[in-house]
């Protein structure tokens, strides 16, 4: 069987006891830091599950997935991965790609930045689509985040936009620049640094969080048109929000 | 301090190995059936906690969550939520609350339904805002779910419908008679049940999922206009799909 178990938001501690007893038992359990990079290194996870775990790198998840696939025909296969594994497309189509092959997969769901950044207050429900912020490619700017948030505007819906790992983690500033030169407005928006950790949040307008770079991965919510008095609230408790953006309360 | 602490999206089980060694050395564990009903009992959690559990109701969360936070001023206090803690604004609440009385407040999360959902093969960044289906008030059957619907359709995006638990867990049978009722057109749908346990899952058009009433708490996901070819794919190798819905992938 190939049991497929998240990590969680931030570090190997936010697995579950699940995923902590089935990698317990499986016949071999296997690691990646590609669908994002937990705060705990290879050896922490070896120490916490007191056995070997071995290092899977993108190309072991997507076009030779085969390989590890056919192993769990015959063992018990645990593939550890950050948050919690379905978020992930990579995960998904391996999966699918399972079920094609004859072999039963297990997912063992764990937390994810995806519901993680209402600890900043802004309420689960008021969440649109989700986009990355990537680098260039080819020297071009994607658009696609900005669409996205436009699109949610239409809807008056909050954005989280996760930046891009590879080949290293997007810091926030970076990003910030990239929206600007993708054609996005300047609105009230959510920096995010260390979620599930230490939680550094600062919550202003997109132009004024460029000097932003708190440690840990980053992320940003970009604002829905308006605020729910209690979001209003708890974003000037807990990110030192501005006065001024009471003028978005409805 | 007032550790608020996920319980995960389905059993005890799903708790993380910080939530579970925090409530190991907690001063006093309470716990919450009311924002979602796990699948263990409150004896199930306390065999695996190993010490015991006090239950707390709505008031004790909501217009009398004073006394719980003054209790942990001086000690501290876990209490253990369903799924991941900020995603009810209850709890979110309840964390301005103790920050405005001065009371250090740490969040530990866990899987939630809102990402557990992309089990189903449906790609996360696809979902548009989530609503719930409410059971009628003063006799008026709510039209906002399928407002919210027919917003994210305008965005293209998946909708995950969460039922209303009180006075009981609403079936996914009453969910689509209100649906309708409330002026919901029919369209391809996702019929959920124990999602993180058995995962029950059925694809097929809102009329045609009337039948499905599979064991567990019930949630549904009304598709986006269309669908990525690996949503198809998912979808017709874990949810049953009609091979109709490829009309739908572009």
């Amino acid at each position: 069987m190939l049991i497929i178990a998240g990590m969680g938001v931030h570090d190997v501690k936010d697995m579950s006891i699940k995923a902590f007893e089935s990698a317990k038992t499986a016949d071999r359990v296997y690691v990646e830091f590609y669908t994002s990079i937990p705060n705990s290194k290879l050896e922490d996870i070896e120490k916490t599950l007191g056995r070997r775990v071995y290092l899977l790198n993108r190309s072991d998840l997507e076009e030779n997935s085969e390989k590890i696939i056919k192993e769990a025909k015959i063992k018990d296969i645990v593939i550890l991965v950050p948050g919690d594994p379905m978020v992930a497309t990579t995960h998904s189509t391996l999966k699918l790609e399972a079920k094609k092959l004859g072999v039963d997969v297990r997912v063992i769901h764990s937390s994810s930045i995806s519901s993680a950044v209402c600890v900043t207050g802004l309420q689960f429900y008021r969440f649109g689509k989700t986009a990355t912020v990537s680098y260039p490619y080819s020297g071009i700017i994607s658009k696609y985040p900005v669409d996205v948030v436009k699109q949610n505007w239409k809807i008056n819906a909050h954005t989280l936009l996760l930046l891009d790992l590879h080949p290293k983690p997007m810091r926030i500033p970076e990003a910030i620049d990239y929206l600007f030169k993708a054609g996005m407005e300047d609105w009230y928006a959510v920096a995010l640094g260390d979620v599930g950790g230490s939680n550094y949040m600062k919550c202003d307008m997109l132009s004024k969080l460029r000097d932003f770079n708190p440690p840990g991965l980053h992320s940003l919510i970009v604002l829905a048109r308006t605020l729910h008095i209690v979001e209003y609230e708890c974003l000037i408790e807990f990110a030192s929000a501005p006065k001024e953006i009471k003028e978005i309360v409805v």
